[in-house]
C-alpha cells in the first residue's frame, strides 16, 4: 500500500491499557494556562523511567470551559493507584502554584472517580463554590483565590499506539515526524508524550547484553547497524526512523490520531517508509492494523 | 529604601544550600534543545511535592557548547543522592529520546562528579568518542546516533533565593513578576523553577489545621485574608503578591538575580511594594538583604 | 447593562465596508506557514499609515486545506484597487520567498476575483497544474517547486468593528484586551490587525492643532487628560483604555468576535468598563449595539 | 575548503550600500516589546517589492535600553529618502499604536539623523520628558502616555550579505539554513530579513522572457532545471539550495555573520555545499571572499 508515494507496512501497532485522567487547567489568558501545562505535564514522556506519561490535548476556548477563561486540556496516563499520586503533586506543584490558574474534571461523565484534595492547602481558611456548575474548592492564596474541582473521573484508555517515520535521511524523516505531530494535534482525546511528541531512541523491553537494565536500544531499527544484526527491520535506503508513540481515551481516537498522522508524514518530502511496532501480540490487547485505519 | 517609586522593605531573603548539575543539551538546532529542555526541567517546580527543583539557565550559541551547535543549559538541584538518580532518569527519558539532542557537562571544573551511565542502553553496541575535548559515548539509535557525556561536576548552590512582588491588583502585579523572570532570565547561573518563573501560592512549613500537611498556604501573605488573620503582612493597599524563587550556582549570581529581577518589577506600573521571605533564620545559612544588594 | 461585573455602555461600533482577500498559506509544518503568514501580514495595522490592513485569521489541519498541509489563513483588507497590488507584492516578497510554502484561494465561492500572476517570476520555466482540485502554476525556484493558486475571490466584508476596554489601571486592562484577542482568535472570518490585536492609542480623524496631520491622539478618551479636555469620555475611576479593532468577511462574524471579545474582557479582574467607537453614523454603514450582540 | 565535511566554494558574496536606521523598542515585558517588533518589521523581506527591508537585531535586557526595561532593536535599511518615511510610518502605525511600548534611538553616535516626529499626533497635548538621558516626546494616549526619541542616527552598512546553503534534499537543506540564521541572530548588528531568515527563492535581475519583470526564478541555481539550463551551477547530487540575505551595520558584522552562519549549516547532516552570490562586481562595492572570511 502506497500514500503519497510512501509505502505503507502491512503491519499493526500493539498497544496496551492505561488509566487516565483528564484536567482542564484555565487561566487568565490563553498563555498562563499553557505555561503551567507544559510545567505539569513535564518529565512524563515514557512509564519506562517517568513517574506518568502526559501531554497536552488541547486548547479550549471561553466557550468550552466551566469558567468561560482560556484553558488547555491534558492527559495523565499510569497504573490507577500512581495516577491518583501524580495528579496531586502535579496539580499540587505545578497548576495550584501557577499565575491564575483553575482546574477543572474534564472526564465528568467518567463513572470512576479519582479524588485529589487540594483544599488542605488552605489551612481552614478554604471554602466550597459552585462555578459553572461544578463543585469547586476555593483557595485564599498569594495572588488572590485559587479555585479548582477535586474530583476527577478517569477511564481505561489506549497506551503505546505508534508508528515509525522512515525516511531517506535524518533531517528530512524529522521534519517528517514534526508534520505527523502537527497534524496529531489537531484530533480529540490523544497525546503525544515525548519531547516535540517524536521519540527518536525507540527502545525494546530488556537488554541482551546488560541484564541489570529494563530496556535498551531496539537495535533492529538502528540504520547505522542495519549490517551489524542480524533481521535488521531498516529498509535499503533507509537512514533514519523516529516512532510517534500515542497515548488516547479510546481506541478510536488513537486510530484517528495515526492516520492523521501518518498521512501528514507521508506529504514530507524524502520520507520513504510507515512501519509500526509489535510484539507479536504479548504486550498489549490492542491492535492497530496500518492498512486498515488509513 | 524606594526604587522607581516602589518601597523596598528593609529585610532578607533566606535561603539554603542544595546540590546541582548543569547540563547543556545541544540539538541541530535552537529549536530542539529547547523542547527537550523543556520536558526535562517539567514537573520539577519545588523540592516540597516534586522529585527535583529544575529550570532553564540560558541558551548557548555554537561558539559555547562543545559540538558548535545551538544550546540549552539546564540546572537539576536536590539533595546529592537524588540528583544523580533525577539526572539520570530525566537525561535517559527526556534528552536521549529527543530529535538529535546531545549532552554535555556544564560545570566540568567542579570537583566532585555525578556518573550519569546511560550508554548501556546501546546494549553493548555503544562506542567512545571525543567530541570538542569531551570523552562522550556514542550510543546507536532510531535516528541515528545519540552523543553524550557521562560524567557531570556537581556543586554545593544556593536554593530558594527569593523576593514578593506586591502590587494594588493581581494583574499588575502578575506583569511585575513576569517582568522580574525575564530579567533574571539574563542572569547566568540561575534558574527560576516555578511555571513561567512565578510562585502564586506561597507556602508556609506544615499546617496550623491539618496535621499530616507539610506544607500549606502562607495565610499571611494572602490578600485575601488581610483582615481575618493576625498579623497580616500584607500592607493596606495591596491586592496581590507573587513570589520568586531562585535557584543559583553561588550566592553572587542568586543576588545578581535578586537585584535585576526587584529593579525590573518596580518598572510596571502597579507594584507598590517589594519584600522577602525569611524564616527568622532557622531554614537555612545564606541571608541576602534587600537593601544590601541593590 | 452589566456581564460579569463589568459596566456594557448602551452605544454602538460603527464600522465600514472594506474589500477582502482571503488566502490559505500552506507548509511542510505549521511552523513554516505561520512564519510566512507573519511577514506577509506586517505593517498592515491600520488603512492610515500602512498599505493595507491584514493579519491571521486562522491555523488549518491538513484536512482544510486544499494539499493537505498544516496552513495559515489570513486575510487582507483595502479598497478593491490597492488589494490586487497589495496581494501580489506581499505573496511575492512574502510568501513565495518563504521556504516551502505554497497558496491556495480562501473565498473560492466568491462571485469577483482577482489575478495575482506570480508566475511570470518563473520566466518561462512555470507550467500548471492540478493541486485538491485548484488549478496552480509550478514555479521551479531554488529549493525546489513553488506552488500556487492565482485567482483569488474578495469580498466586500467590515473593516473597523471595535469595542474599547477600561479598566482601574494599565495592566490589568492590557490582560483584558489581551483576554480579548485570545478569545476573538477562536472566531471564523476575523482578524485583529493591530500588533496583539490591541489599540494602544486610538486615533481620530485629522487634528485640532496640526491642520497637516490625518488623524491625531483621541484625547477624549486619555485618562492623562481627563481633567484637561472638556466632555471626556473616561469615567471616574479608569486609568487606561485599550480598543480592539476587528476586520471580518461579514457582519456576522464581526458580531460574534465583539460579542466573544467583550465576554473575555469581562472576566478580567480589573476590567470595569466597556464601550465602542462610533462617529454618529458619518464613518460608515454598519452599526454594532453592544446590548444587542451580548 | 571544507568544513565539517562541507565543500565551501571558492568564490565571493557582492554586497551593496545602503542606509540604515537602528531603533530600540521597549515594553513592560519582552514579548510585548517582540510583538510590536515584528509588526513594524514585516512586509520588509526585499527592496525589490518591498517599501524596505527590516528585521530584529536581537533582545536587550533592562541594563542595556534608556529606560531600564526589555526590549528589541530593529534594523531599518532602504535607500536614505525613503529610510526615513518608512521609520516614520512602521513606528507611527505598528509602535505607537502597540501597547506599553517606547523608542529610543539605536545609533546615538551617528554623524547622520533623521527626524521622526510622532509628537504631532498628540494634537498639542504633548511635552518633553528626559529618559535615560535621551530627550523624549511624551504623547497622551488611550492607555496612558507614549514616550519616543524622535531624532535616530542612521549609517551607510552594507546590504546583500549572502550565501547559498545546498544539500542533497529539501528538508536537510531547510534546516541547514535554520541553523545558519539561528547563529547569525547571535551576532550583533545584522538582520535577515526574509521569512525566518531564510529565502527559499532567489531571483536574479530582470527576465529574459518577460520584459515587464524587474527579477525572475535564478535558474541556474534552481535544481529542477539542472538537466534544462545551460550553465546551472547546482553541483550533481544537490537537490535543493537555500539563500541567507543579510543586512548589517558595517562590513565586519556582515563578515562575522556569514561565517558563523556558514559553520553552523556546515553541521547539519545532509549539507553538502556552500557558495555565495555575485554578479562580477556589478552590483555593489563589497567582496565577501568565503575562504577569507572563514
Amino acid at each position: 500500500m502506497e500514500i503519497n508515494g510512501v509505502q505503507i507496512d502491512d503491519t499493526y501497532a500493539e498497544a496496551f491499557p492505561t488509566w487516565i485522567a483528564r484536567v482542564i487547567i484555565t487561566a487568565v489568558t490563553e498563555e498562563w494556562a499553557y505555561r503551567s501545562a507544559v510545567e505539569a505535564t513535564g518529565f512524563a514522556t515514557s512509564a519506562i523511567g517517568c513517574p506518568c506519561e502526559a501531554g497536552i490535548e488541547g486548547f479550549l476556548s471561553g466557550d468550552e470551559t466551566p469558567d468561560g477563561r482560556p484553558g488547555v486540556a491534558v492527559l495523565f496516563c499510569t497504573g490507577k493507584k500512581k495516577l491518583k499520586e501524580q495528579v496531586v503533586e502535579r496539580l499540587a506543584e505545578c497548576v495550584l502554584t501557577a499565575p491564575t490558574t483553575a482546574v477543572f474534571d474534564g472526564l465528568p461523565d467518567a463513572p470512576e472517580k479519582i479524588q485529589v484534595k487540594l483544599h488542605f492547602f488552605g489551612d481552614g481558611y478554604e471554602y466550597q463554590k459552585e462555578v459553572g456548575g461544578r463543585k469547586c474548592w476555593v483557595i485564599p492564596v498569594m495572588e488572590g483565590e485559587y479555585i479548582g474541582e477535586e474530583e476527577f473521573g478517569i477511564v481505561k484508555g489506549v497506551a503505546g499506539g505508534n508508528f515509525f517515520v522512515m525516511g531517506e535521511n535524518q533531517m528530512a524523516t524529522l521534519i517528517g515526524a514534526q508534520a505527523a505531530v502537527d497534524a496529531i494535534s489537531a484530533v480529540c482525546g490523544v497525546i503525544t508524550s515525548f519531547p516535540g511528541g517524536i521519540v527518536a531512541a525507540g527502545s525494546k523491553v530488556k537488554s541482551n547484553k546488560y541484564k541489570f537494565m529494563p530496556a535498551s536500544t531496539n537495535e533492529k531499527y538502528c540504520p547505522t547497524l542495519r549490517e551489524k544484526v542480524p533481521d535488521s527491520k531498516v529498509p535499503a535506503g533507509i537512514f533514519a526512523v523516529y516512532e510517534i508513540v500515542i497515548d488516547g481515551l479510546d481506541e478510536d481516537c488513537v486510530k484517528e490520531a495515526m492516520a492523521e498522522g501518518i498521512r501528514a508524514a507521508s506529504l514530507v518530502p524524502g520520507v520513504k517508509f510507515i512501519t509500526a511496532g509489535n510484539f507479536g501480540g504479548t504486550l498489549g490487547p490492542y491492535k492497530f492494523e496500518l492498512h486498515k485505519i488509513l
